[in-house]
Order: structure tokens, then sequence, then C-alpha cells
């Protein structure tokens, strides 16, 4: 941390600058410039977390040097790291799609979408059991059914489930099911719920909050990783600005920029990024020389009816010209994509 | 619901759009401009929501009529709630003013903290037991004891209480202690939080979201009166802007927007607005003349130690200047503030 | 300037960080962390602005000491400057209400529109020549012919003009029949039309722009300083944000801001923050305890039939109501307000 | 243009609606719902435009149904247009580069970096005389001998040239020297300035302001295209939100919302996009995907001596790598690049 003082500080608020960081156990070394004292404060930054320094009178300005993560970050874990889905590895070479309707709505939509995007290369299914839903007028899920559903028509296509958790009293029972735990972007600093999949072993893929900074998020993915679980799986999928022709901006530097601060996969969800079916495509190929991991793609059999997000949604066509011209992209690119099924 | 459809829009596909919507038990009504045809649709709107009426072949653009709250809009209320806080009542004639640290972090300075803002025309205290911090290495709260030592201060100083909840699991636990329950900006759109507090008649403070729109935090306090309880409290505490003078952006207009669309109360909380002591006064006054029936106020007996948003906490000198002059304010606005006690 | 290196900095890498440093004329200071090695620059920061210090191996982060902007600022003028305005001074202690129309449209209406809000206690009258339109189809001023319907008005009302001036062609010409000229957000990046006002001493109204920071705002006044002209009067007119329920997002903090880092006068521009008739008034009675110095607020005789911002625009029995009740407001902050006329 | 009125909106207000809507040469559709009354409003909805409709009593909202451009819409010209820079077309099947330091230093480094650039594929040169820096204390071009350079450095280099234009007064002089006239982020809204460019055929490359909505882009483009001159390269370059990692937010999903709403080229800026030499290549190759026409890369020969924008500027070496590294991706989207020059 540094600490720049005010023009004019006096001898005594200096001291008392020192006195005050010197009594959190870190030393100060004081540089003194033309119009401002600057003040280094050595030894473990951390201690200075949530100190008000600001408020210490002669205070006008201070620096973070450290990142105020760390399990998380590229200095805790040089290479990267690879979590396990099914036969495959998020952060390895291949490209991972998981795809599959917003919401489970029943047992037959969501073991033909199984089968037809597993055909295509998918290499997980997603689906919402539980839904954060802007609107409570609007459809909430079937609940602990569509886990089951999930679960049986995983059974069905050998593909692995990802699906939300939205409060901590459902941990156990989501994970009862899943495979991988989605949080969603309006819980990314639902602290309690991450602290609770931390406990877990289970990968947790961790969205970015529509207001959340690369930081927040990094923090966010600290409480999890903090508690004892080290597979968090990173997803942009769009942050909220002043736009209107998308549903929400895709913020595609901040895939490398994530890449480069952490060791973690890191996957797109272009889906919610476009918010409309003809623009689910261009984020979606953009990712990949972008370094993304993998797709978190929407796949409805009948998107016109679908109950939540079907303006959003692929149809199998649709998705079928996705995978094809998604291939030399991912080759351009030196990485992989789920290989057809012979069908 | 008016649907604008596309240029060139083909018979049949006119056709699918009206029977799309007549499926759904709603009257179309169809206008040929010079360009584009308009579909409007005549009855039960919410019936609409979330089909996805974009994904329809031939839909251009879609237009709500009615707001998708209910329970919330002045078309259901014509009247200001008001809601009990103690003896006074937030929404009547009287800027209700809420003080007290951020975190709950001993007795002794939770008692001294409410004995002085009392006397200077509090009408509610502020504390958090269980803290949403960015970072999981910062001060968490005390948990339950934090709850005890509120419930004890309310006790002497004859305060009521405001406190955070966080988690679905301690909505229980915190109402036996609380008078109000906060909900915080990181969890508005928790959706089960919402739905477990709504159940419950006490009083909920609803802060808004740092990326949400009036829509959605009105949306989100549907989630509280939708399941019967209809004491909310609306709170706008800035939002997330491109801006680096400010820690947020206090939307000012949010206020008598708000107070226009809703019959609940509205309070204001400058200091998460402002996030330095002396950006705090300027939006407490401003609040007033805005519309705004309440303030909420961080006060600490030693900001420059306090565990948490120390930056951001009025010192009791600072209180006492900004509760002293608040009152011309809140006369210009034919309001009135808390009395002084005798002291 | 402090310099934190990355991690691992090799000693080559700090003496080549050194000697840039050095070679631009100032002096360095190195501080070894534990983590991280900190070189302080000593000496005259404005010769390393625009050094692409970033670029320099070993560099991780730059952090500013010194303000960019020095004339603007409260360093080089502690005491708070006045901009004559006819007979008041903005800056005073007196609320400095400038109103009139967004457009001159003809002679009879700005005649009736002078008459009337002088008469209310405004101090100067608004009113664009030269319209900034977001489409080229829409109305764009009177041009030279509404400039001379500004001055006869003047002649008629005692209220001095303040005109916006778009172009840097039409300085002079604008010049040549303002009291004050107006930079309008669009143009607050417009160096060269900042570089022209500057050379000339009339007062210069800047708008703050829709994506400009305060620091943003500060280097474009640094433009019109520089060049000679010390008279700039700020305005805060909303910025945009992801809010959709105003036109723009009034940043009410951004007046006590500006108040601090700068000696200029600054005024609030409600009617562009608010976007619409009903929400002028809040955000004018905010901006008064906020420290603004003055307000320009849009005033039409018929606004229904207003050729530009008639949404906006308050009429004549709407102006008086929000003179009459900002008054008590002004009081409450210790400023009086323009005297009403006898009529 | 579609108005939606108020509940219990009155026979009158109803009839003044229509009257004002008549009056102005449209007809009226009216449509009784079960809670709002719609107004269509049929004809030539550009008469419309300024008009203050929400300030007809009873107006509740008002929603747009035409796009408010034209010439550059899809509508307009169904083909994508073609723009001849030097050998190639923007908006043809090449992916062109125009590659070149942010400011025309002196004319070693500018026939140094164009030799360069053109060896690698570039087709076209960039480079700075007249430059918009946020501060009046940095380096602001060298002005018309810049120019001069420029135009040395093409006879030599056969690269076509591309330089800003910041006032009205320039525009003949840049125009003499130019192949193509830039008009930059911060000056996008300048209306002098874009009717200026406009009624001269000379190519504009025109650069989405940092709070500009794809909608304000285009209205802006309409400025040049209504005085005559049809030649506009849209170009995304970044978008100013809360974001913090990066300079500015590049928004990828612009560019196919763009290539959908108009037949015009569209080139991406990934140096001002991410801000940091690191962050030049992954917008580079997602704008391929996404449908860009081409790309604006600031290119210097010893960026950590740049005059300007040097954090962003990539060296040679940099160069080299990205435009091997583009091929496949290019090559992916079906489109081609630049041809080596044999060295």
């Amino acid at each position: 941390m540094i600490i720049v003082t005010r023009k004019g500080v006096t001898p005594d608020e200096l001291d008392h600058i020192r006195e005050r960081i010197e009594s959190l156990g870190l030393r100060t070394h004081v540089s003194e410039g033309e119009e401002r004292t600057i003040v280094g404060c050595v030894g473990d930054e951390s201690r200075l977390h949530g100190v008000p320094l600001l408020s210490i009178p002669g205070v006008e300005a201070v620096h973070e040097v450290l990142k105020p993560y760390k399990l998380a970050s590229r200095e805790f874990a040089a290479e990267p790291s690879r979590i396990a889905l099914g036969g495959v590895e998020l952060g390895g070479s291949e490209i991972v799609t998981i795809a599959g309707p917003c919401s489970v709505e029943n047992r037959e939509m969501m073991a033909q979408t199984a089968a037809h995007v597993a055909a295509r290369g998918a290499r997980g299914l997603r689906g919402g059991a539980f839904k954060p839903r802007s609107s409570p007028y609007s459809f909430q899920g079937l609940g602990e059914e569509g886990l089951q559903i999930l679960a049986d028509v995983r059974a069905e296509s050998g593909l692995p489930v990802v699906t939300e958790v939205m409060d901590t009293r459902q941990v156990e029972l989501v994970a009862s099911y899943a495979d991988v735990l989605q949080v969603g972007a309006r819980n990314m600093q639902n602290f309690s719920l991450l602290t609770e999949v931390g406990r877990l072993r289970r990968p947790v893929l961790l969205k970015r909050g529509m207001a959340a900074t690369v930081k927040d998020l990094l923090l966010a993915t600290e409480y999890v990783m903090s508690q004892g679980n080290p597979n968090v799986i990173l997803c942009e999928r769009g942050i909220r600005t002043f736009g209107t022709a998308t549903r929400n901006t895709f913020d595609l530097a901040a895939i490398p920029v994530l890449k480069r601060e952490t060791h973690l996969p890191v996957v797109a969800d272009p889906s919610h990024a476009g918010g409309r079916r003809h623009l689910v495509a261009p984020p979606s190929y953009a990712a990949i020389p972008a370094g993304a991991d993998g797709l978190l793609v929407e796949v409805h059999p009948d998107p016109e009816t679908a109950a939540s997000d079907g303006e959003q949604s692929l149809d199998f066509a649709e998705f079928d010209h996705l995978m094809r011209t998604l291939r030399p992209f991912a080759e351009a690119a030196g990485r992989s994509l789920g290989a057809l099924a012979e069908v």
C-alpha cells in the first residue's frame, strides 16, 4: 500500500500515519517529493484491507500495490488449472461446449436436446431447475423435479450436468444431482452462497455480475477457494452499460485479462451477452481467439415456445451451424472442439 | 404489449403472430402503417411475460404497455404507504434518520453510538452483524453475538434496529432480533432471500443494486410483496458508473421517479453513495427536496479505527453538524426532523 | 508519479526504469518492499504526462501523485473565483438562475420568455441559435438571426445572454452577441473549440460531457484557461449510465467534488439531467445544498410546441412554482435567490 | 410512432393528441386496450422527430417504429457498400489493416513504420498530425508539417493515408493531403465537423464516441451522408463503462449489430479498446468473426519513447506476430488478409 499525503501535511500528521501503519505490523518508508510526501507500507499488505486509511488526517490518496486476491492469482499457481468435466478438461486444449435450454421444462425436451447437442460435439448439458427471474410472475423452474430430469438425461446422453444453485439451503440438494454448480450473475456477490459452494469440491461455474469488475469477480472467486474448493470456472456473460442494442455488453477483453490474472479456466456465455438469437454466434467465435476455454450456449428444440430466454436460444439447426462454423476458429487458435458423434 | 413487425412481413407470419398471442388468451388488434404493421395485444399483459415474442418470425420489436410490477405500483395503491418504525412512520411527514456504524464491533461502541445519535434526533439504529464484504479476508461481522448486542442496545436507547440479512437460513434468526430486515445492494436480486423475507411481516429495507434500474428494483420489491409482506422500504444508495470521484454515483432523480411509480417509502443512503466522509452531507441534504422519507447514515465513534466503511463513516461531531444543518432543508421541504433529546 | 514494478523485476530493468525517468529531468527514489519495488519520481511530474511508463519493461502499475490540471485547481487559487453576469456574480452568495428556451424560435417567444423569467428572478437568458441535434433532420437553429434576436431581447429585458457555440469559425460571431459562450456536452472534448474560446476573455459555460469524469472536465477547462481565459463556469448536466428512467443520470455528488477540486463556479442543468418536465424541480432543489452557484433551466411559453427539448421545458407557471419553492432551500443553504421584480 | 396514453386519459385529451398528430400531416389509429389506449401514428414518422410528444397531456410513453436514420440503413441500400482504399476495398472480402503510430513524430519514424507495415500486409497508414489530447499540456501533433510527412511517406510506401481532422477550419487542408479523413471519438457529435466532411467525397472514418449508442453513431453518420458524402467507414473502438481493467470496453457485439443495421463498412480499433500492448491482439482476432471489414492498429518503432499512446502501440515484432496469427482467423471467416510483400 502506498499512501500519498496532502500538500502541507504536518509532521504530527505524518507521525500519526506512520504509527497507525506500524501498529498494524508493517514498516513504513517515507519519501519526500517536491509537493507531496509518500509513505510506503512494507510488509503484509493484507493487514491493511478494510482499514480506512483515507480517514487518517493528512492522507490524500491510497494505492494498492498487491492484488487483493491470492488463491485465484497467477502468482499462486503459475500453471493453468484444469477442471475435469466428464471425459474432457476445462482449461485444456479443447474448447468445451456446454449446451442446453435455459430452463428444464420437461423430460422429453431435455432428452431430445441432450441427444442433439451431444451428437454435435457438446461436452456438457446446461439447464436450470431453479431459475432466478427478474419478475416473481415469471416461470421459476421445476425445482427438484428438474434436477431429477437432468440426472436421468445425463444417464442417457453421457453429458455431465451444469445447473444453477440460488440458495444456501439448496446447495447439498443440487450437488447431489449436478456435476457443476452454477452461481449466476445476480448471485456473484451472494457471499453466503459462495461460502457454501466453497465447502464442497464440486466444480463451481461462477458468472460475472452485471456490475462486477474483474477484481470483484476474482474476490468472489476467493470466497469459494478460501473455503477449500479450488475448482472454479469463471464465466464472462456481459456487463450492464448504457448500450441498448444488446441485452448486455459482452466484455471480450475481460477474457484475456482473466487468463493473465488467474490460473482458472474461463468460459464465455454468448447467449446472455447478445440476448438475441442472431447475436449468439459472433461472441462465440470471438471468445476463442480471446482465450476462452469453453462456451455456455442456450439451445432449445423450439425457442419460440421456451419457458424462459427463448429470444436468445438457438434452435437445433442454428446450433448445428454454430458448431460447424466454430471449428475453423478453434483450429486457427490451435484448439480442438468436441468431436461429432457418428450419427 | 405492442408488437412491431418487420418490413415486408408476410400474411402467413402475421397470422402466426396473431395465433400465438391469441393462444395465450389475449386479443389482437392489427394496424397497418405505411412501412410497418403493428399488432396490439389486448387483455392480461402479464400472460406475455417471459414469452419470447422476438423469436416469432416477422417480429421486429416489442414494447411493453403496462408496468410489469403491480403491488408496488401507484395504480395498486394511490395513497403513500406508511411503515412504522418505533414511534414514527416512514412515509409520513417526518424525515426519519437511521444512524449507526457499518458493523457491530462490540457492545460499548454500539451503546455509545446509539445514545449519541438518539440524542441528536435519529429514530433508528443501524449496524451489521452479518457483513457482505467484497473480500473473504475482510471482517465478516460478529454474527448472532452482534444481533444480541443490537437488541440490548435497543432496550437501552429505545431505537429500533435495522440490520442486514444475507442468507435465507438466517432470516428467522435475524427477524427474532431486528425491527427492520435490510437486504443489501449485492443481494437485491437474490430472489430466494427476497421470497423468504416476504413470508414475514417484518419491514424490509431493500437497497437498490449497483446495476439495477428502477424497474429491476420494483420487480425485486414485487418478490417480497407477492409473498404477502407489504412493508418494503426502498433505498437509493448509488449505482455503478464510469465515475471514479465517488464510490458510487448517487442517482438523485431515482428518488422522485420512485415516489411517482410506487406508494412505498423511499430512503437515501448518502454514506455508500459518496464513499468519503466529506461527501456524506451533500446527498443527505439533496435527498430531502427530492422526496426521500428518510436517511441511512453511517456513524462511528472513531471512524479511523472502524472495522469496515470507516472512510465513509461520520464521527459524532460530524453527525451533529449534519443533523443541525439538515433541519432547515427539511423545513424548507415542509417536513420535520426527529426532535433533539434534552441532553 | 509512483511506479510499481512487477514481481521479480531484474536489476537491469530497474536501472533502465530509473534512467528513463532521470533522462526526463526527475529524480528517482527506490523503495524495496517484500514483494514489489516502488520507484518514486521526484520533480516536475508534468514532464511525465503522455510518457508511456507502462511500456517500460518491468513496470506493472503507475499512480499519479499530483493532479494533472493546474490553473483550475484549488492549489492554484484557494479563493473561489467569481464571474460577473450582468449585475450579479456567479460564485458569490446568490444562486444565479439562467432561464430560457432550448432554441431561439422567434423574436416574440424570446421577448415573452425573457420578460417573464426576469420578473421571477432569473439573472440570465439562455437560448440556442446554433443547435447540436443528434439527428441532421431535426431543427438546427436560426443561426445569426437567432443571435440578433437574443441581443435585441437583452436590450429590452436587461438579461445577459448565454448561448452555445459549436464551431471554431463561429466563435467571434457568437462572442459579438453573447455575454457567456456555452460549450455543450457533446463538444466538451472539442479541443479546437476550447482553445478558441480560451483566446477571448468572455466567460465560458462548459458542460460536462456524457462520458466525462470530473478529471476529464477539469482537463477540458485547462484548455480554456491555459489560453488565458480564466472565466470558466462548469456545468453538471447528467452523465450517461445504464439508467433508463431519466434522460441522463444527474451526478449530484460531482458538484461538491468540483467545488473542492476547483475554485471555479459550478452550475447545474436540471433540465437535461431529468429530461422530463416533472423531473426538473428535484435536481434544481438538490443542487443548492450540494453547493451549486446557479441553475440553467429550460423554459418555454408553450413546451408542447417547442422546436426542441419541449419534453423537458417548464412552462411559465411551472417556472414560477420552481422559483417560489427554490427560495427556502436557497435560504436554508445560506444563499439568496434573484429578487422578484415588482410586477 | 406509437403513443401510449395514461390510464384514465380523458376523451378531450385523446382528441387533443389526435389533433396534434394530424396537424403534423400524419393519420392516427386508435386502439383501446383494457387498461391503456394506444394511438398509432401513420405516415411520415420523420415529421415527429423533435416533437415533444411526451409533453402532450395524457401521453404516458412514446415508441419509435421506424429507425431515425435513413441513408445509412440497410433499407436504403441492401447491398454492402464498398469504399476504395488504394488498391483494395473496405467492405469487400479482404480484411483491410491500417497501421501506424498514434502521432506523426518525424519523417524517419513514419518512413520506417510505413515500410515495415506495408511489407507485412497493411493496406493503409495511420498517423495523427492534429492530435486530440485530454490535457493541453500533452503533445498536440505537428500540424501541417505532419500532413506533409504523411504525403511524402505515402509516395514512397504506396500506402494511402488515414489521418484525423479536428476542426472545421482544417477540413480542406487535411483533405488536400489525406486519403481518408478520420473523425475521432471525442468529435463524433461535433456536428459542424460532420457537416463539413460531408461536403467532400473523401472517405470519412467515423469513430464511435465513448458514450454513443449504435443509434447515436448512425445518426452522426447521417450528418455526413445527408450532405452528399456516402463514403463513411464506421469504427468500433470501445466505450466507457465502469470497467477499469482496460482503457475502454470493446463492444464486440456492436460490430454484428452495425453490419445488420447499415450497409457501410465497419472497422475495429483494438488499440484504443485495450489500451495496453498485450491487449491488442485478442480484439483484433475477435473482430474478424464478428464481421469487421478492417483493423486500425497502432504501431511504433519504439513504443517506449512514443510521443502519445505508447502504452498501446505494438512494436514491429509484435505487429509481425499479429499479422501472422491473424491470417488463420481471416481464413476461417472466409476472408483474406493483405498479402505479404516479398522482403
